[in-house]
């Protein structure tokens, strides 16, 4: 019998340690990026896991012929690090010798190893194996985790508890007909449209949980701004005061997460060219006033009284920034009727919901507020609705043995990420879009 | 316009910073757990989120009647922090006066509030908003969220890129009937049963991606070990030399975590009587000797030549345990034709794979090994499996246009945490599990 002992992973030094190697020689690996062929010598660039590591071949010092080598070919090079002013990190890798781990068949039918990608976006999304292994795009995807390791980072330090609640649901949390169906074992479910129910419910064991996972919308919409499967950042916190607590806390979250992405991955904040927005707060402003306020500044009829247009959130958001230079504004107190039945009303205007959604560089990202907590009350506000308690009886436990005043939110972690990196279509940020057309990769 | 700025939340003493304010007046809220009503003073456990805090109401002292609290009610309590030998904290709470901010409806339907729960796990998992607050259950909870954070921490520090892929598919990665399917805008779609074809083609952009994220199986098993609906741990890693590339990372990863536990979570390991296991590596054994070992061992005859019946797992722990004093074993080179289409044959013996399964205590956890890279090899195997290419053009492309040689693991988070603590049925180490009788709550 034979044990498995850690740490036996390879002998190939990290791109990341390769300025401790200097003057060394090293077996390091990674896919071959581009090759650019000169006389006597070739620039081959090395994508390893962390960056492009410059490899310099040479007809007098390797051991074999540029020939051998081809773009998206994995292999292992052997070789000496060399301080190398003209190089950006300061150094490169002669080679000497290599060995192939992979066979590429024929040229990829995208240029992907270009500064960008000039393709169309369903080119883009066709060939999405192959298109993400452009540096841009790996850019996209590398921030997007910092996005979620930083939202993580601090949900952790405030003393949130991570939850994993079901994703196939007996009823949709948002109601609607924007649901997708299922046969669970000849019983009809659904899938999950958010973690609604199930935050609430933990609110009543942990006080304070978050979930970073899918939902699913059967939105017919196609626009750049939808998708039918999305990454849902889901926080819920008991005891709150009013729902500014929970616009509070996610201020602070928003500055923290843009802090660490500073620190932590300032190679593809600078690829891509992000400009961060400062933020030290986040102006407010209710429904109302909103609407109002676009109509003045634009000379705009209103037409729709319960809702915004996607044109007046992004003239919203212009508005906004010339007054305050703010990236970022809530817009509180969203109409009682197009809120779901768990929002809390207003004390002395029912027709309003403790409620809010943050805007984001002309984007809705968030939705959240102040839920209903009291059993009785929100009994009546079902009734009111026309809806079925019984359908509800395990979620209304929690109300019925006691629950704090709390609230929360969810954000889109694609819309989010796409309006930070300023893309144009939500589906840039998404590794492996769906929509109403896309079931493929 | 108002402005929302961060730490704004709340002026309460948090339950962890109690013991830097004994001697002062605080306020401080939580869920009252339990009150045991004493000759002119009463023990109030006061849940708070991070822990129960012993609370003394007295007649005297207090500024309202004992008759005023209930079981379930948030409060904020007033009073002064007060050190106290007896306490197993080293304080108590003297109350002085209360807020009630919740009120719960009459007595719960099962009793939540014992040190253990004395319910059938249908009582458990019908009254789940209920159960899940009883201190033991709480505990089950925090450590799969510390098991969860383990890993992932140790797969960041070994640079692996967490993604989130889809979960809406047009095929299924690990084939067979066991999918669910529904209508996808009238095109028929599919619920992911693992990762797997995103996280290989990850490999060709990042080299070493992980995701942690629900998986769905239709199967119709109802069994102690299977739930339809669980996280997995996922793990895909390039330029491995063998599979046990893979399974020293998991070695690795497993004793990292134990010692996070360890350190993080001794009050929740206390209250389960958790017996972690020592490790420091992991027996290996191949598949076909395994059988072997088990037959001879307990004068078995041997029925199924091709796989484990789930007896046969838990005794070969129990030969392993006897043997190296392992709880963990690793069984590698399964058989071909029980592995899928992506699974490496082994060189010289094509009717095994470079394949594994972790068995934990009696129980499989993880299942993994080294995947094709070849393009023309994956294609031979797929034709010889009578696949249709044309499906998985998507996915070959990956392959076509170059992938290191990789390999990687899925680990059921639940079934792990069921291990670890010696509960019975994966369902205890579920919130809201789903199986083919359970869609609610």
């Amino acid at each position: 019998m034979l044990t498995i002992t850690p740490n036996t992973v390879g002998s190939h030094v990290e791109a990341k340690d390769l300025a401790a190697h200097i003057g060394c020689r090293v077996l390091i690996h990674g896919v071959i990026y581009k090759i650019r062929v000169m006389s006597g010598f070739a620039f081959v660039l090395l994508q390893t896991k962390e960056n492009i590591l410059q490899c310099i071949w040479s007809a007098d010092g390797s051991d074999f012929s540029i020939g051998e080598l081809r773009c998206n070919m994995a292999v292992v090079f052997s070789g000496d690090v060399i301080a190398e002013e003209r190089s950006r990190s300061g150094y490169e890798l002669r080679i000497r010798g290599v060995t192939a781990l992979s066979n590429p068949t024929g040229e990829p039918p995208v240029v992907i190893h270009g500064k960008e990608l000039s393709a169309s976006l369903d080119t883009l999304l066709d060939y999405r194996p192959l298109t993400l292994r452009n540096a841009g795009e790996r850019a996209i995807f590398k921030l997007q985790e910092g996005i979620c390791r930083g939202f993580r980072a601090f949900l952790e330090r405030k003393g949130f508890t991570e939850i994993h609640s079901p994703k196939i649901v007996s009823s949709g949390a948002e109601g609607g007909a924007n649901i997708f169906a299922l046969n669970y074992f000849g019983r009809k479910a659904y899938l999950a449209q958010s973690p609604q129910f199930y935050k609430q419910m933990m609110v009543g064991v942990y006080e304070r949980v978050f979930e970073i996972a899918p939902v699913f919308r059967a939105e017919k919409h196609h626009t750049s701004r939808h998708i039918n499967e999305y990454t849902s950042v889901d926080l819920e916190m008991g005891f709150i005061e009013s729902f500014a607590d929970i616009m509070a806390l996610e201020t602070e979250m928003i500055i923290d997460t843009l802090e660490y992405l500073k620190e932590a991955y300032p190679q593809e904040l600078k690829l891509l060219r992000v400009k961060l927005p400062q933020v030290t707060g986040i102006p407010s402003i209710p429904f109302g006033e909103a609407k109002e306020l676009i109509s003045r500044t634009y000379h705009r009829a209103v037409t729709d009284f319960e809702d915004f247009e996607p044109e007046e959130e992004k003239l919203l958001c212009e508005i906004i920034k010339k007054r305050t230079g703010s990236d970022f504004v809530f817009v509180t107190h969203y109409l009682s009727s197009k809120r779901p039945f768990y929002a809390m009303d207003t004390v002395g205007n029912a027709a309003v919901t403790e409620s809010f959604d943050l805007l984001f560089r002309g984007l809705e990202v968030t939705t959240g507020g102040q839920r209903i907590h009291d059993y009785g009350m929100q009994i009546e506000k079902m009734q009111k609705k026309g809806m079925s308690i019984d359908l509800f009886e395990s979620y209304l436990m929690a109300h019925k043995y006691g629950l704090p005043p709390h609230g929360g939110l969810g954000l889109g972690l694609e819309r989010f990420t796409a309006r930070l990196l300023d893309l144009p279509n939500v589906r840039q940020a998404t590794l492996f879009p769906r929509d109403t057309e896309r079931l493929e990769p």
